[in-house]
């Protein structure tokens, strides 16, 4: 490097100022409708490994779980509405969600030459949690983390060009597996993470990204920054499902996070380029 | 340490002469008979735990996946008394070794302190295999390894005080995973990683070791070399379901093994130690 190009390079907004720049990291967030889907699967993975940057995924559980629950005699027990981790379900989850989709897609990125390391958050302790206490509901074996306990394990996967891919499960540190929302697991990772690096968290989602009008993929809202959203909460334009979806992306930005992003799968290749198609939040 | 202890050091046997020492790493594989069995397993992972040197654990499927497949109405098909892994018996064991039996260790691993981390073949890439080729039988989706295929990959971990957990899953690369025998998994990692290390490779066994006398635990021969071997084949004193045992302890040791060790699981404490009680084969 010349002399004259040092200089320049440290005029640059990425350096100059605020101290050292961070490398920037996707912590990338598939569910259901990705994973019960084999060519949806098959072209987001393929997608997915296109990335050049460090990323993570994050996959949820999807339906093949209460299929096979179905056929062992497991079935998904509700009290009002909530659903309960019984001591067989937590075994038919840790069996399907932290082996049979986690290693599918684990053998998939690695045949597209992406170095995957499939993980639960019992693995190299990623993911420290505790049972959720019970109050009104006992949910069972149901874990809930803190970011704060999340240490930089991931780091040594991700900086050495491993691609974590990992699993809605996470350990109480006394033997027991829990269940855990992959959203929620997602937006911790990143929380821990942004320590070290500059996280966009991305959600794929069904739709393009939060729309103002529900009807039209075409509405997609590129930009919401807290002034826009309190401007688009005060003229109610905003579905109503979305809205715990944009706070807890607000919540993660409040802890660290540098934005969030809310997208389609099959526009993941946008939405961790240049060209977003989805809903950045920043 | 005083100048006297350093000389005292640079004349012992481990540093003198050939070159730099290396670190001593087990390598050790259970099967059934301590997976089947939770009190067992306990206690096994309990030992496990307090080995102070670097580590690996191998182990294999049991009876569970047996049970869960007769559930799911996935019945093992045999072809000559050989088993076969089809399409549907690869995705139970997947979910089964890959998923229940590997994360429970992983999680009661966790529960004693040691940094235990899960991995199919196909995490990390650490057991690069291909599918068996067809001859008189198709073996289905079962996976062939060559010890030279195995990179450094697992040294990452075991260098970070990491404890590899591994299923007996491979993968081939192309997105399949693959079903591949433990033992056999164990003396393919052995054999890999001794370019590293002095690795001494434990299967554990319902024997105390290799009995001159099957029906007399107190018959454990504490030492088989090759001309010892040569003399008890010679004189027909070993059982022979035996004898593949120890003819692979040997191909592992002539592809650069420092030692395998056949011995109960009970005794991994000793075995692992200075008060040998299985049968060291080097």
């Amino acid at each position: 490097m010349t002399n004259i190009n040092r200089q320049i390079r440290s005029l640059s907004p990425d350096t100059a100022g605020g101290g050292a720049t961070k490398e920037q990291l996707f912590v990338i967030k598939i569910g259901g409708n990705v994973i019960d889907d084999d060519i949806a699967l098959i072209a987001f993975v393929n997608d997915f490994a296109k990335i050049p940057a460090k990323k993570i995924l994050v996959h949820g559980g999807g339906k093949i779980a209460t299929r096979i629950g179905d056929k062992l005699g497991i079935t998904s027990k509700y009290i009002e509405g909530r659903r309960i981790t019984d001591e067989h379900t937590i075994d038919l989850v840790t069996m399907v969600y932290g082996g049979l989709i986690n290693k599918k897609i684990v053998s998939l990125l690695q045949s597209y030459d992406s170095n995957a390391i499939g993980l639960t958050g019992a693995d190299a302790n990623i993911l420290p949690a505790h049972k959720r206490k019970v109050k009104e509901i006992d949910y069972g074996f149901v874990g809930d983390i803190e970011p704060k306990q999340i240490g930089g394990g991931l780091r040594l996967f991700v900086d050495n060009n491993m691609v974590p891919v990992i699993a809605p499960l996470t350990h109480d540190g006394k033997g027991q597996i829990l269940n855990t929302n992959a959203d929620t697991i997602a937006s911790a990772i990143s929380i821990a993470l942004s320590a070290f690096y500059d996280v966009r968290l991305i959600y794929c989602f069904e739709k393009k990204g939060v729309l103002e009008d529900i009807k039209d993929e075409a509405s997609v809202i590129g930009l919401i920054t807290k002034d826009i959203y309190h401007e688009l909460l005060g003229e109610k334009r905003l579905f109503e499902g979305i809205i715990p979806k944009i706070d807890n992306a607000f919540a993660a930005i409040d802890a660290g996070v540098k934005e969030v992003l809310i997208g389609h799968s099959e526009e993941l290749i946008q939405n961790t380029g240049n060209e977003i198609k989805g809903t950045l939040i920043k």
